[in-house]
């Protein structure tokens, strides 16, 4: 493609511009927290060449004068096939930045997974989101009680969905991130001069509070050990590396909405999660920041279907920039794809609105895509078997499957 | 290959050295128009690699005195396996720019086929063409009296071949094209400044009565709306959405010459073009402008050819840059490789002599690529299976068959 | 590997530094006729990418204190198993350019191939090679009795096998050298003021006789016509471009030695070449020269032994650059790797003496390459299965024989 | 990755870093040694490329506290899954290079492997080592008394472990080493200055008694014959061309203790190992640095694991650079990863730190691997199947296996 510039919003055409726009709008070490992948980005790149690697065969001449991109996740209505995926820290990309992203999944119909590290309260994006759905990611700790306490105020909220996430007990080698600090929450000098070169986001961000802090996490904390400081270190003492399926199954008694397992990659880990009273997985492998050298959800995706579907509800994440991504997913089967970095960009780019455009962007591209398979509503698009495995790990998987 | 530069038509050696051309002569927007695909390029640049990855096996020792490269479409001869592809708004490139495609297309003895968006009228294309064969490309419009109207003018004036196109009801998401315009028909300021350096061109395609008008849509309009916007708006307001078989079967009705259906990928759809009255089909994923993700025509060719070559005739486009392109495509079994970006790159590079510089190449290239693989003549060049399936796709492709 | 300069022969050591060499030594014209490939140089690339593909699993604790790499041809032994191939204009690149290619191959204990487009004489070569292997290609013209002629003299000269090339019936197209020329034999500018600019090349190629002539074809034109320009428009005229078998059978009745087609990829043209009485074959591409989209003989000779290798020789040649390469060939059951452009490269670097390190490095290579692989000869490599068919297309070659 | 600067071994976070230090610490003739491969690189490279394609599929949800990377070799305990391979002229790369890396190895709990060409005595190694793992390779050497020698000064010092190295008989094409030197032990003027430009490297490695001696060598040269350059021609006269399998008899007699062959990589050699007394073998290609085109060790393992892991330790090295690369190998089989370059470039960057930081940086990277792939301990991670197979080479192993 030929080169061309983005300096605002108005002028992106798609997430890449937005990303673009992200990384003017932030200061480096911000960009790079949500931008890095574990060591070599194997990961992160091979996510991108499994969906570059899939080709779609699209059927003609079917009626395409509406094109209904509405399902459900556990029989309640979903306007698209995404969701936002949980993720830490967006209070650094802009201020209030889980408010944010829960106010446009609420304006697009989806729903917004909040993060145990979250910036804002469950009840404050509760207060946003006036009902639509909104999940909640648990980071399972060592203090039960502490757990019992999020599911409690989760529940409270209105969240039917909870979301383990299994891939982050051990934290991936982010060496972008630990090049940019001397230490633990201490930036290099570099760091901090490009910190200043970026006044808009300081004032966005930092006036006059400072750094956002947890807002989960506060309620375990002494006032002033509040600090995202604070929180990072007592939440890393609180992970538990521990963490197995007995955790799951206390996890399964305190809870009584939907429990999603997510960071989930082997078929039988998937039987397991069903035994152990899932009702949904995320196939994902953390958007290539944990481990690095690891399959894509993509390529795993058609065994797993094959031999899952029928018992529980199979989301993905990692790697989704396209509509025709998102189609590919639910061709092979899925039946949800869960935006990370997209919505991020878009929240780093322009605030709420930022957001508003990623989604609007995938949205759009997602219907152009339907339109252009012959696909008029989502169960058609899940239905139809229009991917060549031209990919040979995909082959490989749906050989096995 | 070493770096060379071209700058007038008797430089140009091959299809890219006019595409080179091309981008020179023209301003920006309209080479953008010709040159741009859908999203990140990846169908276009697929069909390209489709080529590329397949291999020919040459026979030796056969009498190649004489090389005859005529064949037939539905029995009527043709001198070469080629035919121009319908493309729109091909004024903007060359004053009269249809026409000037159309002398070159008799002048080489091969089929010119009309757009519906052609910037001269059915009658004009016919009068240049003196007898030669004439197809003529319809886009289904929502008042069937229109396209009626449109078949009629088109079987008064000759034309004995209909092609409906199928993949275009959703337009593709072209961003360079998009790029180009702060709204529809409005460049931007660079493009604009851009237009002004290209004063020849101006001369040439804008004076004295400014922007071509759609020569076959004018009847449908008021006088006020000739423009290309009026145009544009009045196709983008007609296009049906719903076009379907049905739709298809109304055609059949209201055609009795051969019916073409273009647009076509799945095998699924081949069998039903034939069931719903087709005599032919193009193979065609627009030239990468629609579906980005999409297979190449040249990847689902061997699988169509074996189950359906005996019932229809199985053209393809998108791609073709080289006589040994055409090569491959007739050795996997297609009737004939029909021509887009190849002739416009000549059209715009140097008007009809441009086009008949491009068909030369062709006709040249294909007969060297015919004598040294030591077939004297197409039928024996379609009967042959001299490709070593190296792309892992088309293998996959053969292993369906 | 790091870049490094090579400015003298005494600096080089891999053909690709002796191609360095060559590039500074000669004219760019005369260069490029040796480099050029037909059109985009798929099958020139394509041809080193097949070689590339190929990974050997040596052998170990074999004892290695001998190494031979001497074997036979039509049961005369030669000291290495390679041969120099047939190329015309040899005399451009270096004063008498064949008798230095001669000589050196004498020196080597391998054949020497001279073509009819040589610009020595037969009898003049045959003066160098005093009794070394002599071999002579044949260009089959219209006119029986000139290659009747150039066969007597031939064998008159001690030649005791013949190559006849198929591929040449119809010239590449090689648009690197078209654009060299403004007409055929006449320089463009650019390219006379780069001659100028090697004034050494000038002095030992043109001066003081001006441009070689063709040494085998003065007897046939008349004596104002034994320029480089005459000789080629005389062999364009005579090429009979009806070659086919019929015309090997009365080559066959007209030579009574080895008769040796090159050129051939497809395993039912060496059923044939067996038919009509050829004692060997070179599988050959022409150096990526002739057809663009070739397979590669590499790619095609594992299915063409398994059949073929006990009833002639398998010989092949196009894109041997290193010992390992030349191996590889033969671990697949090729008798002997036929060197184009290698020697050449030596030639055109530093005349015999360039040609004698060309030599010297791929014998010192293959020694070391079947030293590790623990082939103490060429026997021992020859009967070894120690390739891993990675390439696609070799794999699919394989499973078809 | 986003290029970054290392100029401190405190700011170096992998092994590629270590090799930016590594290049700026040492004259590039030193480095150039220890980083250079055989002719075109394409072994050196495709080990790589080997690991990079094998993507690992993890487990989630298994109590991580506590991740053991202790294993056994020959039922001794070792703390990782490595050892340091043996290299010759380490003390080039830094003082008493040997020493160095025997004390990291040795705070390391995984054996030192020490060379033939060590620059220190198997002696003072001993002394360094104190009891840690101490195996000694063993060039075998044209007279059996120098070999019954060395292995019998090995015993004493308490080595229980003997490596016979196969694949260096006939020393690997290496062309950037070849650059160099104007002729075996003689700098180019270039390099000579690039010394110059290292002080702090020539006062630790030169100063005061000039370039280090083969420490293991010394009793068999006259004194005068110490040097680096007496060494080498003393080696290269007695470097047994004619080893072979009857050798291997020899030296197992010869040698009580445990025996391993390193450079094995056909199946057939391992069932030769076996036969002829082996207890372990080191499949190797040398680091790349031998023959060029050979397949890799990763590439035959599955099929070498599936046939012998009963009967034999079967380790390996060339090219890990990563603990994910070490996972990888175990996963598939092998009992231990060894080291090279990777510890080399420690050496070279910071001596003994420098060591110590390049096995902290691989342990650390193992031991998060093994806590994301689900994997407690080396066992796990060697009975588990979670590599997709998707280079085609290795795809072509498993189904020989």
């Amino acid at each position: 493609m030929p080169a061309h510039t983005v300096r605002h919003l108005s002028q992106a055409l798609n997430i890449e511009d937005l990303r673009t726009l992200a990384r003017r709008k932030v200061p480096a070490f911000a960009f790079s927290y949500v931008e890095s992948g574990a060591e070599d980005h194997a990961t992160l790149e091979h996510n991108r060449e499994v969906f570059k690697g899939l080709r779609m065969i699209p059927r003609q001449l079917r009626d395409m004068s509406e094109i209904d991109t509405t399902t459900q996740y556990f029989n309640r209505p979903v306007s698209l096939p995404f969701a936002i995926c949980p993720t830490g820290y967006n209070g650094m990309l802009s201020r209030h930045g889980d408010l944010k992203l829960a106010k446009a999944a609420r304006k697009f119909g989806i729903p917004f997974i909040q993060s145990t590290m979250s910036t804002s309260s469950i009840e404050a994006v509760a207060a946003e989101l006036q009902g639509n759905e909104h999940w909640f990611q648990l980071y399972v700790l060592k203090d039960r009680a502490i757990s019992q306490r999020l599911m409690r105020r989760a529940a409270d909220a209105g969240c039917e969905t909870l979301v383990i996430t299994t891939d982050s007990v051990i934290i991936g080698n982010r060496e972008d991130d630990r090049r940019n600090f001397v230490r633990p929450q201490v930036l290099t000098l570099a760091k901090k001069l490009n910190v200043a070169l970026h006044p808009r986001w300081a004032l966005d961000v930092l006036w006059p509070d400072g750094v956002p802090i947890f807002g989960n996490l506060t309620e375990f904390l002494p006032k002033d050990q509040w600090s995202t400081a604070g929180g990072a270190h007592f939440i890393s003492q609180q992970m538990e590396r521990a963490l197995d399926w007995k955790r799951i199954d206390e996890i399964r008694e305190d809870w009584s909405g939907k429990l999603v397992i997510k960071g989930l990659l082997h078929p039988q880990d998937i039987a397991l999660a069903l035994k152990h009273g899932a009702d949904g997985v995320i196939l994902s492998n953390h958007g290539g920041r944990q481990l690095d050298g690891s399959v894509s959800p993509m390529e795993q995706l058609p065994a797993i279907v094959e031999r899952f579907a029928s018992q529980c509800e199979i989301f993905l994440d990692s790697g989704f920039r396209r509509g025709s991504d998102v189609a590919k997913a639910l061709a092979l089967g899925a039946r949800g794809a869960f935006l990370g970095r997209a919505t991020l960009y878009g929240l780093a780019a322009g605030g709420q609105q930022g957001v508003e455009t990623a989604l609007r962007m995938l949205s759009n591209e997602l219907e152009t895509c339907m339109g252009q398979l012959g696909c008029a509503n989502v169960h058609d698009l899940m239905a139809t078997q229009m991917i060549v495995p031209s990919a040979p790990s995909l082959k490989h998987s749906l050989e096995d499957a």
